[in-house]
């Protein structure tokens, strides 16, 4: 499979990365953030979340981001939509695109949502059905898709039976989540060659990568050699916290996405300036070092004059 | 090529990693720091450096340190050696192996050791002609091969010439750094195709990578691919102080590179488990954080009971 001459990056920072930051952000502050991730090219950007709000006091204010935030056209703004109520606000707030979620795992799914697998698919089915009358597009996600942390590895068996359900209800398209950032480049292929093979192309797919244990762009790499050509990661690498141990979410961080992509030379249509330039804007307002290496380090090389 | 089945890491955490720590590392913490490597399984260690004391304060017991450690049948305990006079005190006591550097830049050999590169060739080559008849073995590094502060990228040409005159003059190996860690794997592809088409096959090379801009592993992966078999890491990320700015030298962690082999299933015979506790032992005298993720996250997944 040829390696894509262009891949799209959905930055998930304004959700999966704000909703794993502990300060709590104020709303105008989420909604600058979403500007300016639109100002840097990004064609999808991950918004926020229409959960119960006591579940997730920091997405309470899904419905005013979502409504203010500056959409430039053709641009997708996801949204987060757990079950059937979350969709009803979602369109009732004029949401054109969700994500939805189902673990690989019968004990993530349990410890996570308090629902089965076969539960899970059942509130995806729900509100699926009715997203696509309403013009909806659904996006939907597996969560520890290579590796549990009470089940240990997930086999591709695993993720090829949820997989396979999604995309019968009419997911558009399923992202992979490495939810606790365990994956090397041997679990993608060990995952993905069977479901690329079985189940759908290369397009149909998306990868979510946390750099936990340091292995995401290795990750994107042989994935990128399997012709995967969506990739989530989130601006700073919002959600990682660092040195908070193994709990610290730990997103790829789009900065360190960009770097490798143009290192590539492949397309991606976003200015890692501005994503730079976003992430020094909303630092102070979660209170800690941001993990992206490239934004620690301050980006491209640029030569200095030589010491004489 | 084919992804070699098995690869050698050099820990250069003693010399390179500590050299770049600003607290001052005792002399015995040194050396129980290296029997632990030891014991830790690698082959190769990078000990100490017989540079000039008032150059590299940190290093001025190289001589007590080298003498100190316990040297394991087959292990290469590699010093730096930097001209005849630091070859004199290494051959005093009793050293075995030897690297040296030479920059891929005039700005950068300049700025560095104030010498030309053609000057430090000639320095290059006044040592090995010392070492070879005293048995001792040569492995040349270039500095600054894929990028430098202050001339930029830094052509396959430039690295070729270099890389042809060190194997001229007798060295063993070849080992590349990126010294400021800006490489990518289209770097490591633009740089390694031509010098591994027109001077030396993959095994007489090794890879010495920065992971300042999160790269390190993504650069592995594509090294692998070319069928190099030779890394440098340091173990916990040693050198590299997070947030401390693009001058952080920022270590390729052994920890994280062993997890990647791990689960690429290529072989490498050192204990993770051990190099962590190396860690450990050596976190209180360095005085801040390790950069390591692997380190950080805890090692490998391990699973914990499913809520209930």
């Amino acid at each position: 499979m040829a390696r894509p001459k262009q891949v799209r990056i959905i930055d998930v920072g304004p959700r999966d990365g704000l909703q794993n930051e502990s300060a709590r952000i104020p709303t105008d502050v989420k909604i600058r953030y979403v500007d300016m991730l639109t100002d840097a090219g990004f064609g999808w950007i991950e918004v926020t979340s229409f959960v119960h709000p006591k579940a997730v006091p920091q997405m309470a204010d899904a419905d005013e981001v979502y409504r203010s935030i500056r959409k430039k056209r053709g641009v997708r703004y996801t949204t987060l939509v757990p079950n059937p109520r979350g969709l009803e606000r979602a369109i009732a707030a004029d949401v054109r695109d969700i994500a939805l979620f189902v673990a690989a795992t019968e004990s993530f799914s349990r410890a996570n949502i308090n629902r089965s697998i076969a539960g899970s698919l059942d509130d995806a089915q729900a509100v699926i059905e009715a997203a696509r009358p309403a013009g909806v597009r659904v996006r939907a996600y597996i969560s520890v898709a290579f590796g549990c942390p009470y089940e240990g590895v997930v086999s591709a068996e695993q993720v090829r039976a949820v997989a396979d359900r999604l995309f019968e209800l009419g997911a558009e398209e399923v992202g992979l989540g490495d939810t606790i950032g365990v994956a090397t480049p041997g679990d993608v292929n060990r995952v993905m060659e069977p479901v690329l093979a079985k189940l759908a192309p290369a397009e149909k797919w998306g990868l979510h990568f946390h750099d936990t244990r340091g292995t995401a762009l290795a990750n994107v790499m042989a994935s990128l050699e399997l012709g995967i050509s969506s990739y989530d990661s989130s601006a700073g690498g919002l959600g990682g916290c660092p040195f908070a141990g193994p709990s610290a979410a730990g997103n790829l961080a789009t900065e360190d996405l960009i770097y490798l992509l143009d290192g590539l030379e492949i397309e991606h249509g976003v200015s890692l300036d501005k994503v730079l330039g976003a992430s020094r804007f909303i630092v102070d307002a979660v209170g800690h070092p941001l993990t992206s290496k490239v934004y620690q380090a301050g980006g491209r090389l640029t030569t200095v004059p030589a010491p004489r």
